[in-house]
């Protein structure tokens, strides 16, 4: 339940480890990977899912998770968030049991694939939305790419993980890294509802591609802008046009490209002043992801 | 149910679509997007899981994932997969109800998640498990990375993708791609499966980072060698060395890292000989993926 603004931590000894192997002569080389932990998620006594983590900040991960599969309803009371690190299991716990519970309890009855219903809920609850439509500068995008790309993080240490950032204009309020780009999503998540911040005015940045469940994900978030330097799928383009997420993909250097929601982008960046990335600058990964 | 070697289609006009947007000036761009659309695999009566796929090979995809997850074992007969375009399903069907059928039937009836047990039976299958230690030329890496990189791909022509090959010695024998990597390696252990190809002498190459999920299921396909362009996880190289797995990763260029099972490498490339990539040749997305 921690307050402060959330950044990477590179040299959190729990969330990386040197490992010893050779090279392409058969030479000795030691690099620091990653570490990747199984995270079971429960909502009050249902067991929802295991996720693949990093292991930082697993009751964001817990409680993002389940609000952005629509599990849990903004308007739920969470009374507590539990996290047992022996067991790398986190519990969220409500005044009342949510319909979710109610719905897998038939659901197991019947076909008997909670995890199933999942995706079918996450796009009942695209029904009706529209993202608040919120005028966005093209200068923050150069803005906070750059930052976004110079913060110390587990990315420049190990490689193999996904970032993801809340922005506003040019300012990161919040910085998540994992293995799995949605579980960095699924943090911030957490941690805006935690911290009761608004999401009309904000923009996500992520390093990870612009698939259908990104877009979902930031949609039910409620921001309406998403940033990437990797690329797009034609089903991610099409939901953010659905509910008028302004979407951003392949940002490098001086070029992006706008595939939906092109209306609210002012154009106030000189692109002379902005530096093209030289590989070394580059983030390496850029349109995979 | 196709016996041709396996290749990317980027001329496949059900696989990517052009899609009108703008650039970082405003101005008008259209750029070619990957398309991303769901199937839910049945083993036989049983819906087991909805996959985001390219929807290129769903028998291959869907006999895999159950292989794979270690649901339907080698010794079941399978005497039909049936995929229904419009419904986006795809049932395997088996002479007898399956042991996992059973499992789920009893899981249902307790904790309601059965895709919570799928990870465990993963992990379960390694046990014992122990691969083929079958020595293997450094050289034939680069060849493969070579041809990988420079056979036509929808990767080529879209981004936001990635690719999985099966290969012997210097031969890439079967290639597929996916918005999720896992799919594509679902896809190659599907078609191996249905070509009754054996597993003790091939070299899987991924574009997607060693994760533990990618090494557990090179591990269950019995493939003893695995090389990615990109980064590792340390559960990842835990089960790999448990395992006995050669696992390369950060394969670009002259240079590559082995982290686990490095005895069975031989050292034949002569690295004079290797271009060191250029920018331009250099697949985007090459750490991350």
């Amino acid at each position: 339940m921690n307050q402060k603004k959330p950044v990477p931590n590179p040299d959190d000894p729990r969330l990386s480890r040197e490992v010893e192997g050779v090279d392409e002569l058969g030479h000795p080389k030691s690099i620091k990977v990653i570490e990747e932990r199984p995270l079971t998620i429960y909502l009050n006594s249902q067991e929802i899912v295991t996720a693949m983590t990093i292991g930082d900040y697993p009751e964001y991960l817990a409680l993002g998770f389940l609000l952005n599969q629509g599990m849990l309803k903004a308007t739920d009371q969470v009374t507590a968030i539990d996290y047992d690190e022996e067991l790398e299991v986190a519990v969220v716990r409500t005044t009342s049991p949510t319909n979710v519970e109610e719905k897998l309890e038939k659901k197991t009855r019947t076909s008997g694939c909670a995890v199933g219903t999942v995706f079918g809920d996450m796009m009942a609850g695209l029904e009706g939305l529209e993202l608040e439509d919120t005028p966005v500068n093209t200068s923050s995008f150069y803005a906070l790419s750059y930052k976004v790309n110079h913060t110390p993080s587990l990315y420049m240490e190990t490689g193999a993980i996904h970032g993801t950032a809340l922005c506003q204009g040019e300012e990161v309020l919040a910085y998540m890294e994992d293995v799995g780009r949605h579980n960095a999503v699924d943090k911030i998540a957490g941690w805006m509802h935690m911290n009761g911040v608004s999401a009309a005015d904000k923009v996500l940045y992520t390093t990870g591609r612009l698939t259908s469940e990104m877009v979902i994900k930031t949609a039910l978030m409620g921001i309406p802008t998403l940033i990437s330097r990797s690329g797009f799928t034609a089903w991610g383009v099409d939901i953010a046009r659905q509910v008028g997420l302004t979407l951003i993909g392949r940002m490098r250097g001086k070029k992006f490209t706008c595939l939906s929601g092109q209306h609210r982008l002012i154009y106030d960046q000189d692109l002379n002043l902005v530096v093209d990335e030289s590989d070394k600058m580059q983030r390496k990964g850029a349109r995979l992801g």
